[in-house]
């Protein structure tokens, strides 16, 4: 068949929007139609050729909702007419990693899924004269319809709204997931968060569904405060306006130091501040951000013999087939907030606009509805 | 009353063995009669100098057993005649952090001890002169006699050799207490120790006990695989005879990573490669050495996203009132094994001898007799 997209021709280009071809489903793949797809900091950094890993052309987004139009020989779990999230970590519920309780990281189609490949070793995608395009973290949701593993997609209520929970996708779960299944919060915890972007508000809102007693955002944007507190901040610390040592500060203010810090911003100076602002004895330091290149991450080792824990989070620990279907309800519930974070929607056609948007730091998510 | 004692008078001096002034124990004090104590690698990093925290001059010394001789007022939980090991890590039962479950690090004291002094803010210890001598680690080891808080003592059973089980007031709790306080290793775990000296050995036979399947040592003098296999080592590794990457080598020997990984050289870069050579998706790194001053760890962030945790012990997350009985308990039973760790005894006055089988790596663990 084929479809519309917005393909990644190269580094550092805007997307091109265009028809390409779409081969069906193979066996234990599903295909879907895309309804709505969010752009995330992480298409952002594969396009602008900073991501090591980033091959091209590409067809880029990995948080999409859609609905799915044709499943592959073998397809039990959903059928035409489910609605879904495609899911960039699998749930294959039978590798080493799926049946250890410690880690939602399926390592099933890895290998494939890292070259921009189905499990075949092949791509669907490709132009209209024939050249491959490849797959992107598993999703390719910046097209209209792609093809996807049965194990990468999460059969959803079907009263959901496309372009909301789609942000489901990626951000919501990874914030409030870092919160929930990595820290595991307890009620009455102290917690600072760095870095009050789409990420960071999911992680307070994931705070207060935990029932944390302070949570601290911390943000060199004093725009970002009023979002922010609405989603449950309790304290605002903009870095700029703290004389001497943040960590020192934070420490004071958390009387002690953090009994959780969550980096949601990527910087590797930023990381370092929030294991440091940790509780000593307990304090647990979550990396959730996304470094650049080659970038390392330091501190004295006397911060870990004196009881902190510096660990991260890659989708929010969640298992995607059983947990973002749980997370939909939870909107659906009214319990967990999505619609303010959502503050632009475009047609596919303008998409690069929306990547303006995130450059300026105009937008928290925008949100392509197809 | 009049003691002899070792004391460190300057730094990177040896100690000099003379008679010094103790007062007895006041409010919620012991007087303990040393036994005998230990030699750890602490107690030289403080006389070298290379320790920022380093006091002068003091009466050195933290891994001892003796008998309670006197009490001040107000003891309750120990009289004379009870045989105990000085804790330098106390256990008041009462602090915010003796409350949280999460940890070990009692502060009751914790100002006072780190300035060398008793809770008072004065030192029982003087020259004969009248010249104060600083306590140390809220123990002085290597004094015959020493004053204790109550706090600081743990009460063990009478016929316990003194010294054996002083080994237990630090080197065997803090390898021991590492794997089943602080990783709380599970049966059927596999794990590396990096460093087989006194406290690798006891990590490997905290392994043993909590039941790993896989005992990885690792060290570059080929001379400790001996008793490191006695102790429950499954594969020795010496990193020069590894050609290519030992973190490649590593993770292919645990087939994928350790469960758990342990650092007890005090080396940073060793620490880098134990972070790395935990499992992805769920292997821990627990840092046991103590680096040298300044000194930095460091790693890609990409180490913890994707599922390894960075941690850290001391005194083997153990609770010493509490968990120190319990071990030599397990000594009493044949549950561990101290004996073939302690490779050297020596009279008081030869304790600098002790300190020279450290350096030359001749001894695992010296101990002076009074």
């Amino acid at each position: 068949m084929r479809t519309r997209a917005a393909v990644a021709l190269e580094a550092g280009k805007p997307l091109e929007i265009m028809d390409v071809n779409l081969e069906g489903p193979k066996a234990g793949e599903v295909l879907v139609e895309i309804k709505a797809t969010g752009l995330c900091h992480t298409d952002d950094f594969t396009l602008s050729g900073a991501d090591p890993e980033g091959l091209f052309p590409a067809i880029l987004g990995h948080e999409g909702a859609g609905v799915v139009l044709e499943v592959g020989e073998g397809v039990t779990s959903v059928k035409p007419g489910d609605h879904v999230i495609p899911l960039y970590t699998p749930e294959c519920r039978e590798c080493e990693y799926c049946l250890n309780p410690k880690t939602n990281l399926c390592q099933a189609i890895r290998s494939t899924q890292g070259r921009g490949l189905m499990p075949d070793g092949t791509s669907r995608f490709s132009m209209l004269d024939g050249t491959p395009i490849l797959h992107y973290m598993g999703c390719s949701t910046f097209s209209n319809h792609t093809v996807l593993p049965e194990i990468a997609v999460a059969k959803i209520h079907p009263d959901a709204p496309f372009d909301k929970v789609c942000y489901i996708g990626c951000g919501v779960t990874t914030g409030i997931g870092a919160v929930i299944n990595t820290a595991k919060v307890e009620i009455g915890s102290r917690a600072i968060v760095f870095g009050l972007g789409g990420i960071g508000l999911n992680v307070i809102q994931g705070l207060r569904m935990a029932g944390a007693d302070q949570i601290v955002g911390v943000d060199l944007n004093p725009d970002k405060a009023v979002m922010a507190k609405r989603f449950g901040m309790t304290d605002f610390v903009n870095p700029t306006e703290v004389e001497g040592d943040l960590v020192a500060y934070l420490v004071d203010l958390t009387k002690g130091g953090a009994d959780y810090t969550f980096d949601a911003t990527g910087n590797v100076q930023v990381m370092r501040a929030a294991l440091e602002s940790a509780h000593k004895g307990w304090g647990e330091s979550i990396i959730i951000g996304v470094a650049p290149a080659g970038a390392e991450i330091s501190t004295r080792p006397f911060q870990l013999v004196t009881g902190r824990s510096w660990r991260g989070t890659a989708f929010g620990g969640a298992r995607g087939r059983t947990d973002v279907p749980k997370i939909v309800d939870w909107y659906m519930e009214g319990k967990i907030e999505i619609d303010p974070m959502i503050t632009h929607t475009m047609p596919l056609e303008d998409i690069n606009k929306g990547f303006e948007l995130m450059h300026s730091g105009e937008s928290i998510r925008s949100v392509v509805i197809y």
